[in-house]
């Protein structure tokens, strides 16, 4: 499975040995690993082949650049039941290898064995360029923060999807041919629309802004993460971390116009467009958006939105009932999201 | 699952961030990935949950030392069924921590996920320390072959464990309190010996001469790689690479006396117990033992046993015919063993 994969600058010995050997230039290594298993990330019904394998890079590439880091090389373990169809795995090396390509990092080595689910293994490789890495526990009161790329849209996607099915058996965008291997992503049927494509799309293959992690980290970041649960409750830990507290303000969240049409779809009744697309924009996750902190004096590119300052640790009593990030001075429960409760 | 390991100096940034930081202070990072599937690399029947824990990091590891390099990291990815009892959970990270004390290397990382099917997904790291990595392609003609670590035993274990359950359903050395997590190695039934429980103990917890790989890269090793498969099939990838063949002395082989034990249990005639033990040593795998091969004026350390030689390659006939790794100038079919014929 590794051998068809491009090699890159960063492979001194790549795939066919005992172990691979992958530049680190820094003189350390930034590393993550994720396991992603079919009926619990995702499911060939609901996205393609290809679509796994981009989003099994995506996810773990976003972690490296969330410590400002530059990605170089890439494990993949792939365990698959023996009935898995050949070209379900020849579009997935396809996708592991166009977002390895996108997010500038190289497979390196892999593991390939029978099971009977289905389970991918990913475990990527960084470099930090010398700069120290961006962790979690940096943030100080007074200072500001910030995403670049979507926020909201993949839970959209998946809200989409559910209804979908719930409603139809069928799920949006995907015909039964699509299910084979092939990437289903762009077939609608009548009546999908430009903006629900997007949100399908950004949750069968995220795009996480991968050059904005190292760039974060040369303005200065004091700490940064990926969204990978969602904005609200990800950026708790950051709080945690850093002993701190976080308000976010409500107005400063644009929904992207793909967002606000999923919405009106699942239901947000007029003149509640943008509230509800908001709270997704709170709460979802697994867009893979970049959350920063950045002291206050820093211009930041206009990518990055601000949308949010760090102020001093709660008491006692607002750390135990765990209201470190709030949304225009408020408490919000699950960043004010309910997707069975749009209106 | 990963908080309560012990850190070394390598590591830089462990567990609870997006992603760890583990030095590298080389330049560069060896790397390997492997996955453990119940019921395909492992029986819950036949090893205890501490087993598998050492065997992961253990095989994980020898990869690692095979390049000639030093552990520094690892990442463990654990998909598990919701039933897996805790006690289970906690022996394997028992295992895996001690395992990692043995090799000196460090977990910085890993990722806990529900699944219908027990996995374990492990990415071992390693640092070169300067040295050049000592890969398969490099043997050439007149060098000599040598290993060091066991041989057989883990294979010999297994067919002990087959031939039990075959016999009884309830495998040697295995009670049934012994199932639900602790260690059951050591807990053998009446007539059981020390032999014996050195073989099924190697096939549980294969102990690679860890110090070994970067003890052979330091002497000069121009190939190595650690035996998983059996050293005749293992060595034959040696030769493909290095465009040699190899010619092993079965007289060099000195079985260890409980392998000796172990084949007379399994059958082996009044006689030839000390060959059925050479075939065992020639083909058994999963030991992880360290076969290396070095310039014939090296002069080695006693552990490591010099059981062959690097001749020219053969003609396009021997090629494709399979057939580089011979023993005593003869060919031999899958390393000389089956184990349902040991006479």
């Amino acid at each position: 499975m590794t051998s068809q994969f491009p090699r890159t600058d960063d492979v001194i010995l790549g795939p066919g040995d005992d172990a691979a050997v992958v530049a680190a230039p820094d003189g350390r290594t930034v590393a993550t690993t994720d396991l992603l298993v079919e009926g619990r990330h995702f499911k060939r019904e609901w996205s393609s082949a290809r679509d796994v394998g981009h989003r099994a890079v995506a996810q773990n590439y976003a972690d490296v650049v969330a410590m400002g880091a530059r990605p170089t090389g890439l494990l993949i373990g792939f365990a698959a039941p023996p009935e898995l169809p050949l070209a379900w795995a020849e579009e997935f090396t396809a996708g592991v290898r166009d977002e390895c390509a996108l997010a500038g990092g190289a497979v390196v080595g892999g593991d390939t064995v029978g099971s009977d689910t289905l389970t991918i293994a990913i475990t990527a490789l960084g470099d930090l360029e010398g700069r120290s890495p961006v962790r979690r526990d940096g943030a100080r009161t007074g200072d500001v923060v910030a995403y670049t790329g979507h926020l909201g849209l993949s839970a959209a996607g998946l809200a989409l999807l559910e209804r979908s099915e719930a409603a139809a058996g069928t799920p949006v965008g995907q015909s039964s041919a699509g299910r084979a291997g092939a990437a289903p992503v762009g077939e609608f049927p009548v009546g999908a629309t430009d903006g629900l494509a997007q949100c399908l799309s950004e949750h069968r293959r995220p795009s996480p802004p991968y050059a904005a992690g190292p760039e974060a980290a040369r303005l200065g970041a004091t700490a940064m993460l990926d969204v990978s649960d969602g904005l609200v409750q990800d950026l708790g830990h950051v709080c945690r971390a850093s002993g701190v507290c976080i308000d976010l303000d409500s107005n400063a969240f644009r929904p992207d116009p793909a967002l606000l049409e999923a919405v009106r779809v699942l239901g947000a009744p007029e003149g509640k467009t943008v509230d509800a697309a908001r709270r997704l924009m709170l709460s979802g996750g697994e867009d893979h958006a970049l959350a920063a902190v950045f002291p206050p004096r820093v211009r930041l590119p206009e990518h990055w939105h601000v949308v949010g300052t760090v102020g001093d640790a709660p008491g006692a009593e607002a750390e135990s009932s765990g209201t470190r990030v709030t949304v225009d001075q408020n408490v919000v429960e699950n960043g004010g999201w309910d997707h069975f409760r749009l209106d």
